[in-house]
This record gives C-alpha cells, sequence and structure tokens, in this order.
C-alpha cells in the first residue's frame, strides 16, 4: 500500500514536471511574443525614440573607432576613454538636455582642472608628509560645499550635471599623484577627448533627425489645450443627454484624456529648463519666451482641476436630479462649455500654426461669457415653489464649476495672447469676426433676385444682395464686455 | 562753450563712475548676506542637507585618500580612478537611492565586462582587418538596443542608471584593443575598484545619519494627510464666519498649504522606487508596502482638486451669496469640513505612530457621514419660495463639494486601513469609540453633591455621581451606517 502510492505519487509528480516542460516553449512564446508586441507598441508611440537609439548607437561607434583606431589612440592615451564616456552619459533625448550637458561638462571639467592644478600645487607646499592631509582637506571642503550647492533649486535645474562633473574632476585631478607638469598634459589630453565626445554628440543631435525640447514643449501645451477642448466641448451633449435616458447609460463617455495634465507640471518644467539651451530651430528665436509656456501650463493644470472635480459630482451623481431644472439651464450650460472648447481649440491652432489668437479665440470668450450671463437669467428665473433644492444641486454645482472653467478659459486666453506677443506671432489674416453660432441670429433685409433672363447656364444661380446687416448684439453683452475690461468684439478688426 | 560741456560730461561721468565705485562695496556686502541668508535657510529647513554633504566630502576623501596612497595606488593602477568615479555619481540622497545606483553599476559593470571580453574574442575570430568593422556593428545593436530599453516605463523607473553603466563598460571594454588576457587583468581591478567606491558610499549612506526614502515617504503622505486636514478642519470657520462680516476680510485666511500636494505626485514615485531597494529599517520591514502608499497619495491628491475647485469658488464670490441660506446648511458644511479634517488627521497620527487607524478614523467618518445626511435635510427643508437661486449657488456649490470630499476621505480611510492591515500596524489600544464632539450629546442624569463636610482644604470640590447615561444615536445614524456597510461604531470594541 505505501509503496504503491509512493510509487503514484512518483508518477503523478513525474507527469506534472513533464507537462511544465510541455508548455514551456508556449509560455516561452508567449513572453517572446508580448515583449515583441510592447516594443513594437513603445516605437509606434514615438517613432523618434528608434531614431534617438540609432543615433546613440552611431555616435558611440564613431567615437569607440576614433579610440580604437591605433594612432590616435596613441596620441590620446588612455584618456581616449573619456571620449567614450562622455557619449555615454552626455547624450540625450533632446537636443537642449545634450547641449546642457555637454557644456555643462565642458565647463566643469575646464574649470575644475584648473582649481585641481592650483590645489595640487598649493599642496606641494606644506612637503611630502603634509601633501595629503592638505589635499584631503581640499577635497573633503570642496567636495562638501558643492554638494550643498546643488540643493539651490536654480542650481539643480541648470548645473546639477555640471557641479557633479567638478566634484569629479577636481577630485581626480588633485589626488591624482602627478607632478603639476606631467598634469597639465594630461588634462590637456582629457579636455580635449572630451571636447571630442561631446561635439560629436551635439553635431550628431543638432543635425540627425533633432529632437528640440522648445518643440516638444510648444507641442505639449498645445496639445494640453486641445485635451481640454475635447471635454468641454463634447461635455454638454454627453452629461444632458444621459440624464434624458437612463442616467450615464447611453453608451456615450466623457473623454479622459484630459487626466494626463493633472501631473504634468515636472515633464513641462524640465522640457523648459532643456529649451533655453537650445539655439533658434524652426519657427523659434533664440530668446524664445519659454517661460511663459509654463505660465500657460499652470493656467491649464488649474482647469484640469476644475474637470476633475466636475467629473467627480457626476460619477456620484446617483440620486437623479431634477430633469425639469436640467432642462433648464442645458442650453446656457452646453453653450459655455461648448464656447469654452471652441476658444480653446483656437489657441491651440493658433500655437500651432504660431499666429496672434485675439480675434479667433475673444469671439468665443465673449460668447462663453454671455452664455454665463443667461446661465445666471436663467437660475434667477427658475421658480423653485415646487422644486426640491438637493434634487436641484448636482446640475447646479455642474453649472456653477462651469462658471469657474469660463474664468479660467479667459486666463489662458490671455496667457496664449501675452505669449503671441512676446514671441513675435504672426497676425491673423482678417476674418470675420462674428462666430459661425452668431450668423443665425442676424437679420438679413436683402432682395432675393432670380437669374432668369440671359445667360441659360447660369439659370439655377439666385442673387442675394444684402443692404443692412444687424447685429442683434445687445446692449446687455456690451455692459459685460465693459465690466471684464476686454475690448469688445466689435472693436477687434480695427486693433488688427 | 563745446569744452565746458565735455568737461562737465567728464566730470558727471566720473562722479557717476565713482559714485558706482563707491557704491560696489555695498551692494557686494547685501549680495553676500543675502547669498549667506539663502544658504542659511537651506540648512535650517531640512539640516539633512548639510549632513549629505558633509557625507559626500567624507566619502570621496576617503576614496581619494586610498588612491593617493602610493601601495594600492599601484596594486590597482589607473583603476584607481575609478573608484573616485563610483562615488561621486553613485552617492544620493537617501539610501535607497545610493544603494540602487551602486548594485546597478555593480552588476552592470560585470555583465557588461563579461559580455565585452566575449564581443572581443568573436572580433578576434575574423582576423586583423575584420575586427574593427565586427566590433563597430556590436557596438552600435547593442547600445542602440540597450538606450531603447531605456524607454520602457519599468526599466527607466528601476534600472536606467544600469542600462547606461551597461552601455559604458561594454563600449570601453569590447574598443578597448587589449588582448583578452590582458582584459581579464584589468577588468578584474576595475570591478574591484568599483565596488571599493560603491561599498563605501553604502556603509557611509547606511550608518552615517542615514536618510531613508521609505521614511521619507511614509512621512511625507502623513503630511499630505495633515495639510489636507488643517485646510478642512479651520474651513468651517472661516467661510461661515467671514460671509457674516464684510466677505473675506476678516483678516483670516484658509490655509494654502494643500497646494503642494497637487504636484507631489513625481517626488512620490521616486521615493517609492528607492524605498524597494532599502532594507530593513526603523519600523519597516525589508518587504514593506511601499506601492500602497502611492494609492493613499493619489487618493489624497484627488482630493486636494477637490479643494482647489472649493477654492476657485470661493475666491470668486463676488455676489455676496444669500445670508439666509449660508446660515441654513452653515451647521451641518462646517461639521461635514471639520469630521473630514478630524478623520485626516487621526489617520496622519495612525500612520506616524503605526497604528491601526480604525477605530479613532471610522467614528469621524462615520460623524461627517451623518453630517452629510443632515445638509441633505438642510436642503429639503429650505424653502426657497422668496430665494433667488443664483444667490444660493455659491454656497450650495460649497456644500456640494464637500459631499464628494467627504466621499473621498472615507477611501483615503479605507486606503490607511488596508495599508495598516498589509504593513502589520500595531492595533490600537481600546479607546472609548464615542467621539469627544459627542458628547456634548450625552444626558447626564446625576446629583450634584457639593463636598461642604469635613475636609477644609477641599471646600471647593463638588462631587457629581453620574447615575445613567444615554446616548442619543438615533436609529437614523444607525440605517446610515448599514447602507454604507460600515460596522456600526458601537460594534468596534468587540472586533479589537
Amino acid at each position: 500500500m505505501d509503496i504503491d502510492s509512493t510509487a503514484q505519487d512518483k508518477a503523478r509528480f513525474f507527469a506534472g514536471a513533464w507537462g511544465r516542460v510541455k508548455a514551456l516553449p508556449g509560455k516561452l512564446k508567449a513572453k517572446v511574443t508580448s515583449t515583441a508586441k510592447s516594443i513594437k507598441r513603445l516605437g509606434q508611440d514615438d517613432p523618434r525614440r528608434l531614431t534617438h537609439s540609432l543615433k546613440v548607437g552611431l555616435a558611440l561607434t564613431l567615437v569607440s573607432l576614433l579610440y580604437y583606431a591605433r594612432p590616435i589612440y596613441d596620441g590620446f592615451g588612455v584618456s581616449g576613454m573619456w571620449a567614450v564616456l562622455t557619449v555615454v552619459v552626455v547624450f540625450e533625448f533632446t537636443v537642449g538636455g545634450t547641449l546642457s550637458k555637454s557644456l555643462n561638462r565642458g565647463f566643469a571639467t575646464f574649470l575644475a582642472g584648473a582649481l585641481g592644478l592650483g590645489a595640487d600645487y598649493f599642496a606641494s607646499l606644506f612637503g611630502k608628509n603634509g601633501e595629503p592631509i592638505v589635499l584631503g582637506i581640499l577635497v573633503f571642503l570642496l567636495a562638501a560645499a558643492a554638494t550643498f550647492s546643488r540643493f539651490f533649486p536654480r542650481i539643480k535645474a541648470r548645473y546639477d550635471y555640471g557641479v557633479l562633473i567638478f566634484i569629479l574632476t577636481f577630485s581626480l585631478v588633485a589626488v591624482s599623484g602627478y607632478r603639476v607638469n606631467e598634469l597639465v598634459v594630461l588634462a590637456h589630453q582629457r579636455l580635449s577627448t572630451i571636447i571630442m565626445g561631446g561635439a560629436t554628440c551635439m553635431l550628431i543631435s543638432i543635425f540627425v533627425c533633432p529632437v528640440w525640447a522648445g518643440e516638444d514643449l510648444h507641442k505639449a501645451i498645445a496639445s494640453n489645450l486641445e485635451k481640454l477642448a475635447t471635454y468641454l466641448e463634447g461635455f454638454g451633449g454627453v452629461y444632458f443627454q444621459s440624464s434624458e435616458s437612463d442616467g450615464m447609460g447611453t453608451g456615450k463617455s466623457f473623454p479622459q484624456g484630459y487626466k494626463s495634465i493633472l501631473n504634468s507640471k515636472s515633464n513641462e518644467e524640465s522640457l523648459a529648463n532643456f529649451a533655453r539651451w537650445e539655439p533658434g530651430h524652426g519657427r523659434f528665436r533664440l530668446r524664445h519666451p519659454w517661460k511663459h509656456y509654463l505660465k500657460i501650463g499652470a493656467l491649464a493644470r488649474q482647469c484640469a482641476y476644475q474637470i476633475e472635480a466636475i467629473n467627480g459630482c457626476i460619477g456620484s451623481d446617483h440620486i437623479q436630479g431634477s430633469e425639469e431644472f436640467k432642462g433648464k439651464i442645458e442650453g446656457s450650460c452646453t453653450r459655455m462649455s461648448a464656447e469654452c472648447g471652441k476658444t480653446l481649440k483656437a489657441l491651440a491652432r493658433s500655437m500651432k500654426t504660431m499666429t496672434d489668437p485675439y480675434s479667433s479665440a475673444n469671439t468665443h470668450v465673449e460668447n462663453s461669457k454671455a452664455a454665463m450671463k443667461d446661465l445666471k437669467f436663467a437660475l434667477k428665473a427658475a421658480s423653485l415653489e415646487n422644486a426640491d433644492l438637493a434634487a436641484i444641486l448636482p446640475a447646479a454645482t455642474v453649472g456653477s464649476i462651469l462658471v469657474e472653467i469660463v474664468k479660467c478659459v479667459e486666463k489662458i486666453s490671455e496667457a496664449v495672447h501675452e505669449l503671441s506677443q512676446l514671441a513675435h506671432f504672426e497676425k491673423e489674416t482678417v476674418e470675420p469676426t462674428v462666430s459661425p453660432e452668431k450668423r443665425p441670429q442676424l437679420l438679413h433685409r436683402g432682395i432675393i433676385q432670380p437669374v432668369l433672363d440671359g445667360d441659360s447656364t447660369a439659370n439655377d444661380n439666385v442673387v442675394i444682395t444684402i443692404h443692412e446687416i444687424i447685429s442683434t448684439d445687445s446692449p446687455e453683452n456690451e455692459k459685460a464686455c465693459d465690466q471684464h475690461q476686454v475690448p469688445k468684439p466689435g472693436k477687434k478688426i480695427e486693433a488688427l
């Protein structure tokens, strides 16, 4: 019995093991396939990643072969290795990153090398016994002071790598144990190889499929505005339609793209830092106002926080609010969010084309403000005698936050306009400032004169002669404009 | 005349220049003073920065002197330099950062060195002419592939530095031009010096005033909860009091500490990444659930977004809302925010003391939910016949967002409770679960018996004998608890 069960256990064990061995190729295949897929996706998401990898390979191969080639190798000695080292640590994804690191490395090496020579000379005055003690104290003091300086936010942001290399080079030179005249030769060799490595990186990163941090920042901010616009343009439709059927069950949902904006700060800041190192490129001049992008980015985040609050309110809207009340504010709320969306779309477009957004965006800003006023009237007019405030509240809160979003979008519009002036965006070609949304409100008083006489091919055409155009711009609207100290839409054509 | 004016110009110029020269020491002094002040502030903000700087100085001096000392220098050759290099680039502020970089560097050097030797051997098979071509191709392929792998988020987060060092070492070894048997000696020397440098860093960072990334993360999350609590606890008082006088002009203002939470994501993520490399320390075991902290951090950010939305509403509250309506919801809103604040305070305290927050926080969560119900009743009861919805809206929106905050705080409470289970926090000592806020609601039926007879020193004392305590816990409250499937406060003592 006992032997039998042991035998059975063994048989089971081997069967299990064999099963696992048989399953191994399948599992391996699945693993390889999934890895291959994720590699492919990574490349497709941003093909520049692939280009960057090939560029690093190219730079490294070039420098390595120079180092490998005997004549240069003999000339530079072991220092040739520093060229390889420089390429590996200095080559960054963006041109700005590469330039920042290369220049930091170059200057820091030069400065620290000179200081190290001085320290060596100074220490040698103390004789053979005193020298290591003096050198040790100097290295300690300098390393501690330089490390502490890395905590200053401004140094951290722009010169962190330079300080690191400064400490490194100073220590290496100071304690190298060579005599000063030997050191000068060594320092010269090392500096020239570092310059060689850095120059290779800079040239390849600038001239072979360059990735400009500035351009990336510009595009990232514009795309953030677009993400906000996508949410706001669709918002009214989804929110108010869904409530008409069975609460959010219409299949339509809110685009969640804006969520990536919530945590965009660190990325934007590092791009802006790198952008400042870049030379003029494409449509960006050398002293492009990169810092101003951070202001727009912060406002966009502010807007995203408000949207997040709206999303929270909607998500918890279990208690179906009063449909009657929702219907009353639907028009103005939908218009508010749609006009905000259009403003942001216009701003994003104007950033992309680098034209002044003034006229195109301002009309939508004014429209959204008018809708805000309408909402206030609707709220004032809403008869609340039979209504239950608890039922009204969810929709009212959405309206209230939309009012905040309108204000935020106005600030974004002003910031983009400021940017367009600082960066000398092109003036827009003069367009009619009356937005398409307002056109239906225009009263046409004209004569429709069918063309029947003469030309036989044009017999389907109708000539419309418009004698007078009366805008329905109410005094109410003008007052709203004055209150907010924004030029009225009508004045804009003159300003252009 | 002409000469006269030229002389006058000259005199003016020199006077100006002299003035500037005279002002120079003052300016210089001001500059030095302001720099000194900012250095002092930087050190006072976090004294560990100073300690860190001294630690780096110490590590570097130790390694440098080893390198400087002839016997070791002769033993290691130029490779000794690698120890200095390792210390400079590997020493990070936190223990986790230093360990992560040291281990990455060690393993990457070992692996890449072995692969480089293999590549050298493989290339040598192709003869003197083929060798550089084969080596070039190998370096190109490996560098490109490794660089691409750095774009994988998981590799980026944990092994970025390792991959960098891998590329570096492989290129250096592969193209060094030495013969294989020479290379083995060189690789051995280099690896041992790197280990020496890395070990120095690790030992100093662990044993000299260690800064643990894990502990920092733990404290950062707890302090974020506290910042939210500070805002919420003070909110009701400031918001409702200010409206009673002349709109926000009471001198009291909302604490803005929560704003730092909005952009805390990247910092928390890097701390969590470093924490995973750290050995057990203090009250944290080796496999402490660091990832779970990110979940709590995300929920805290969610709560901060809601507060930001409230702040937006308050800031734009030009149109003074209906005071009557505000008065109606004041009680429940103040209670909601205060109880949320107390919950968060209790959670932060329980994190700091590493005790299970269940009983202390849960009571406040239940209280805040009860206040939420009260708000709904208040809204239902508010007579709206004479009210203007536009005037009501600002206060109503604040109430509505507070409801969202209550929900968010409940989630935070659950997440901290989960953490306390995952991390085996101590059970709390049994405390009365009736919160102090509920005590005034207790009805005391007792006899107040002045102590007049006998003791002359105690003649001011009064003995109160309480015969019976009747709690006013209403069935309504119990129902609320059941609905949310959270154990009733009364049941908690048994659970402990």
